[in-house]
């Protein structure tokens, strides 16, 4: 079977055609015939007796491609010109660059900017480091730390090949949160070392994020630079997905007209992401939660469980339920994925309490089809743009990093990422229905709305600089 | 005596005056009066009985501008609505920005910039992390890494203090080579750490450019690097200045008509710039070479030398020349300052052989005023932008790693320095004159002149990639 055409395998071809009625047609019954789909027409150039078209069209994988290539190239009447895969041009030289923000234009210009003025501000912030959040980037900039041990679901494929990830990643931030970042890949996967490393790098950023970093290292190195560190630390696997869980979950209670504190909530997987939505929900009034790993659920009866499961045993589960996945979601409200294709059934979706709330959140490939749940379903939502409520962390990080600059914030607080989750939730506010329980990830109301109640709930804190 | 007037310390004034013929003549009168330069006006807004501009003026230290405030605030006619230092203002919240270098304007861009598209080049990457240098910022990005520790003039100021510097290097990087390059000032001063955190970088990075590290660590940062990464890393405070001051000694010796082979070059100031300096002119063909340091000359028969200047001694001053600078420069063809104000009497170049040349390059005072020796050197250079043949760095390293990276060059060889001092002076060419020894800052020819003859040295050298 041919995987559905997307956008992440898309073409650009730039054909010559016979200017003769039907060509264009035939081009296109070749293209669908093969199970590709024609997104974009343009460039429709007349020379004589030929023209020139440019097409984009999405396709499934890099076999499907070359299935499209072929197509093409056996129609008699159609040259292939160029031939680009629009995800490889849009990567070529990186996605980001670093730009002057102010002007450079006479020897004025390089007085002030460089030396000899650029000496009165260093020496400024000799006299008080505090200075350098005026001065210089750090006001605005946030480093993406990553050392490639978890990125995606690709697993630990190196920090070179981390670093489109935190290119893109660096991308959200300026265009949802005009925040400036930058991808710091790291050649090494020893935690003393990576917070060595960026301790280190401390003077240069005002916030770090960290990124892909495979748990149970990620952890540790998140509360060891939390500790050193008088910058927000942010490590986004963990408490960006749960803000934005926690915002959905919020808005898909409203419909069922439940609360947190009489639900009983399924986590699968139990990993970073897993453990700080479960955290997040807790903080919200929710008691019953029980999580389920690759052995099933986590209870303290357990003998197989490292120092974060214990702790996740030892906080959540009250009744104990041990068993598989299916043993254990019997009469759950919501259902929360955060581990891989396929785990839950339809029967597993039919035996859950009333109007069951499903987040099959596992990406590309959710923790069951949607549209087999559909009807048994009150809310369900996944981590996928092409279908409805994508949860997806870009609703939290770059707000999150604008609202801490705003504040001065020395770190991220927990009244913070609540904050935050409720800001997101009401954007949708009373337009919520069962297929917008989370704004769009383009909705323009998103960054200002969270970064307004991080700063504020940072000023409440009492963290911010003066 | 108030010190010269320069951008460095210049204000931009709003002012409400009263609209009388004279007014803006008492006002430039009152600025004149205490010693500043108008250099700007703008912004004629006649309202009724009152108009407003807008000045620009230069001063010559705080003190000075706050003298300025005065004389104008001490006027009847005249209010001042804003006052603004240039300076702080263009600094103000970080010089340089990291900005999408592809759109990001909807689902299709997100799909293939990020997930799930990005996975696709990452395990191209994660395959062959060669790609890394075709399909991330790699391909054309510097890291600027300083410790702070000998920040311009102002000696060990800290990581902190250093970033105004590293950001204006961002800047010049980008406007002239249109290289991006980013600040990563480190909060430590030891070489095994620096040299450590940098290698772990090397997988963010595809080039490193070493800044203002303080003698002797940075040779040994420099080396240790060169040796350890795949990338060409250039210490700019050595082989910038040395290339630009070989360029302009190229050209100073076409007026004068002499050889390198038969000049006698006294060099002041043995420390990196000093030694990577007389390297070059060696390389050059330049045999008689007399350092001086604070002790005097340096030679074989001093006993208080470091590793560095052992090696200096033993490869310079063939005649064992020992004494002060003013014993040692007798007959001397050459002065090259890299040491510190008013070190050169008149007598002593006096005492050069004929046609002295005198490059005095101390930053901001130099080791003559030039002003003293205008009838007796046959040219003269500095490090500054308001004398004639200002010997600046960023006629180099900009193009440098602009043809690096366009040669795909894994480092940077004594040939791609040579042949980048030899273009710089060749943008010069037959318009060489005693005051036109090396382009302006703001030539464009510059930077693709270097660049053009650096990747051209590089694939010669066999040191590129595929």
């Amino acid at each position: 079977m041919t995987p559905t055409p997307t956008p992440a395998y898309s073409v650009r071809v730039r054909v010559r055609m016979v200017n003769r009625p039907g060509t264009l047609g035939r081009l296109a019954v070749a293209i669908g015939d093969v199970g590709a789909n024609i997104v974009g027409l343009e460039g429709f150039v007349v020379t004589g007796s030929h023209l020139t078209d440019e097409i984009v069209v999405y396709c499934g994988s890099e076999t499907h491609q070359q299935q499209v290539r072929a197509a093409i190239d056996a129609l008699p009447d159609v040259e292939v010109l160029e031939w680009h895969d629009r995800t490889h041009v849009m990567h070529r030289g990186g996605k980001i660059e670093v730009v002057p923000s102010s002007p450079l234009n006479d020897q004025d210009d390089l007085a002030m900017a460089y030396t000899p003025g650029v000496a009165r501000v260093c020496m400024e912030i000799a006299r008080d480091t505090d200075v350098s959040y005026e001065y210089t980037i750090r006001k605005n900039t946030v480093a993406i730390v990553s050392d490639g041990t978890a990125v995606l679901g690709l697993g630990d494929i190196g920090p070179e090949a981390a670093m489109p990830v935190m290119e893109g990643k660096a991308m959200l931030f300026k265009h949802f949160g005009g925040v400036d970042a930058f991808p710091i890949c790291v050649d090494t996967k020893d935690p003393d070392e990576i917070v060595a490393i960026v301790t280190a790098l401390a003077p240069t950023f005002g916030g770090i994020n960290l990124e892909d970093i495979a748990a149970p290292g990620a952890f540790d190195i998140e509360d060891r630079l939390v500790a050193a560190l008088d910058i927000p630390v942010f490590h986004d696997d963990q408490h960006g997905t749960a803000i934005v869980t926690v915002a959905a979950l919020h808005n898909a209670l409203r419909l069922v007209d439940k609360k947190h504190e009489d639900l009983k909530v399924v986590v699968a997987g139990v990993g970073a992401a897993g453990v700080a939505v479960s955290k997040m929900l807790m903080a919200a009034g929710v008691r019953n939660i029980v999580g389920v790993d690759r052995r099933g659920a986590v209870h303290t009866g357990r003998e197989d469980l490292n120092a974060s499961k214990q702790w996740f045993a030892g906080n959540t589960n009250p009744d104990r339920l041990a068993g598989t996945i299916t043993d254990v979601i019997a009469g759950a409200d919501a259902f929360i994925g955060l581990a891989g294709p396929d785990l839950l059934t339809v029967d597993d979706v039919k035996s859950m309490a009333t109007d069951p709330i499903v987040f099959a959140m596992a990406n590309p490939n959710p923790e069951i089809r949607p549209e087999l749940i559909a009807d048994i379903a009150a809310v369900i939502a996944t981590g996928r743009s092409d279908f409805p409520n994508q949860i997806n962390n870009v609703l939290a990080f770059p707000g999150m990093f604008r609202g801490a600059f705003d504040a001065r914030a020395r770190k991220i607080t927990e009244s913070m990422k609540s904050a935050a989750a409720v800001a997101i939730a009401e954007v949708v506010g009373d337009a919520v229905r069962p297929d917008y329980i989370v704004p769009s990830v383009f909705d323009p109301r998103v960054a200002p709305a969270v970064a307004a109640a991080a700063a504020h709930a940072a000023r409440e804190d009492g963290v911010c600089r003066p």
